[in-house]
């Protein structure tokens, strides 16, 4: 991808199950755990995703759609993840990255890093998650 | 917690198991999945967690040891997550916050977001996770 470019992909169902198992496992906070107090209680309105459950199911798509096992490196890191909806059970979340800053490594001229802003929404295009993962790449030798 | 203050807590012992059953289900990439394969070939050195699980760790630690279910209205966003270091097998994590600023809210003067500098390390003090969360709380009359 060059910079600028833009990409959308994938298609993830959003269970209840699903939820509560993250939420119980590594959020328990009653709002992702208890349907039932969600629903009448949670300024969400209904039982919601923990923002990490969001982050890693956006990790699924990309795993799946988007990185080529040869060319990445992994994630130096994030900047500016935000949570702008909760994800709520019965909602098919896809991903769509932009390219917005390609910088080849200065010492090993074989890499570089790729600055991408993502966003993570619903069907209806409803925002869930926002971020600019930094990632380090194999360059080709077109630079591409 | 006042600004400047910093409060550590914590013990998550890391294993194989849930490296990998976390992997298989959101970042199935070889170096978290394969552990023969990791050792052989990951530049890591060995069967390393997803920095998305350790991400979903530290958040276990913090809801244990750090949230007031009646004070936090939950995360705005995260700024400057960075992995430092891979999460191995047989780690045992803690997470160290120091709270970087208050603002109160000017529409709603009950609540107010707090800024704060994490870091979730091993038992040695190595970090593997450093993040700013931006999170939103209820203000108490003393404004603390």
């Amino acid at each position: 991808m060059t910079v600028g470019e833009q990409r959308s992909f994938g298609s993830y169902e959003v269970t209840e199950a699903e939820i509560l198992a993250f939420a119980e496992r590594y959020d328990p906070q009653w709002f992702h755990t208890d349907p039932e107090r969600a629903r009448e209680e949670s300024v969400f309105g209904g039982l919601a995703a923990s923002g990490w459950h969001t982050t890693a199911m956006t990790m699924r798509l990309l795993v799946d759609h988007h990185f080529s096992e040869a060319a990445s490196y992994g994630a130096v890191g994030v900047d500016e993840l935000r949570w702008p909806n909760p994800t709520f059970p019965g909602e098919t979340l896809s991903v769509t990255v932009e390219v917005l800053a390609k910088t080849p490594s200065e010492s090993k001229p074989d890499r570089g890093t790729v600055r991408t802003q993502l966003t993570t929404a619903n069907e209806d295009g409803e925002p869930k998650l926002t971020m600019q993962p930094i990632v380090l790449y194999a360059r080709r030798d077109s630079g591409e």
